[in-house]
């Protein structure tokens, strides 16, 4: 199940908080793009999502939950996203969220559906870099260290470089994917038309496209030719 | 390399800080045990780990350096073990001093002989629970969702349950122990006989011996058969 991932070049992020029309959704669905990501930082309830995602289920794309409140886990997605943010002096954006969660719920945790992202979170203005108060000014070497942290040490599958807001350094990003050798490298931020898609797409595995479905949507859609044509 | 790991039963842990007799150490590395692990948590240098390398080397058995100190790291150990403490709130003992090390030395990192323990440090009075300010006052499911963390999400080779200078609450390393799939139990602190080793054993994979070899070498030579005669 989890090996489905390796296969996907661009996933589209949907946020539950937001508003979005039927006929947008089927456009999103019916795009091309290989998943739908459902989550957020903010605003994420288990009614919101769970309505988010019976109406992807109409479509047969696979759905994921990026899960960062576990009172909106809702089962039935296709795998669950579990963040691990590396750049945070703060051991619970880590493992001490996780901690406390699988002694909660461990029981009851599909661990073989559960996929764990190494964050490198990038923007110092966006939601998730103030709430894990992350360090986000660091030169391109030590971003790199920190995806062979996540790749080389914690052997997680996706190191996720996260710009959310803004359109990252490109050059930090290709040089991350260069130094890891197992980890799928997943890009987010930022990417709102064909030409940030297609520079996006040249330096990672997977480019994760979210803000601009939700200001405009032709050239939202228009990410997912640029990847698939390369 | 790695893979020789797994059938290790029993470690003797070396610190380079204390004085060991030629003779002393010729028992040590002839007792039968599987390895032996250099390290320690204070007075560690480069010095004194190389001239206990090169005494060790004398011998057939592997010699594996335990990593806590940048400085200390001496080339030509069959494996470094490198800690990932969990059960703290500050990330540098997890992933940052993990990530600055890489940052400066990554170029000349032997990544195939590197394997990340999961250290759960559950003795308040050690020195590494003082350093890293460990939150050791743990219940048993508290333990356990750490070493699933270890094991299920950063998908180390190692959980290393530890109580560095007493014998820890076996009920709490058996469950630990149960609760992973892939990854093997090391449980090191107050081994200090048949019966301790016996015991600790029955609750792990691999036991590490160290202290009592400075106080009492037949009673620590005692845990290698009480091990191997399992």
């Amino acid at each position: 199940m989890k090996e489905m991932i390796k296969d996907w070049k661009h996933i589209f992020k949907l946020d539950p908080d937001r508003q979005m029309t039927d006929d947008t959704l089927e456009a999103v669905c019916l795009s091309g793009s290989d998943a739908i990501m459902i989550g957020g930082s903010s605003g994420i309830t288990y009614e919101n999502t769970v309505d988010l995602l019976s109406r992807v289920r109409r479509y047969e794309l696979p759905c994921v939950q990026e899960v960062s409140d576990l009172t909106a886990v809702v089962p039935g997605f296709d795998l669950y996203m579990i963040p691990m943010v590396l750049n945070t002096d703060h051991s619970r954006w880590i493992t001490g969220l996780h901690q406390a969660a699988i002694e909660e719920y461990g029981y009851m945790i599909p661990w073989e559906l559960l996929v764990p992202e190494g964050y490198i979170v990038l923007n110092p203005d966006s939601t998730v870099a103030k709430l894990t108060e992350a360090n986000t000014d660091l030169e391109e070497s030590s971003v790199t260290a920190y995806a062979q942290v996540a790749d080389k040490l914690m052997n997680l599958p996706i190191v996720y470089v996260e710009y959310s807001g803004a359109f990252g350094d490109m050059a930090i990003v290709k040089e991350a994917r260069q130094a890891i050798s197992n980890a799928q490298l997943f890009y987010g931020g930022g990417i709102c038309d064909e030409v940030t898609a297609r520079e996006a797409a040249g330096v990672s595995d997977t480019i994760i496209v979210g803000n601009i479905l939700y200001r405009d949507l032709k050239a939202a859609l228009s990410t997912v030719s640029a990847v698939k044509s390369e």
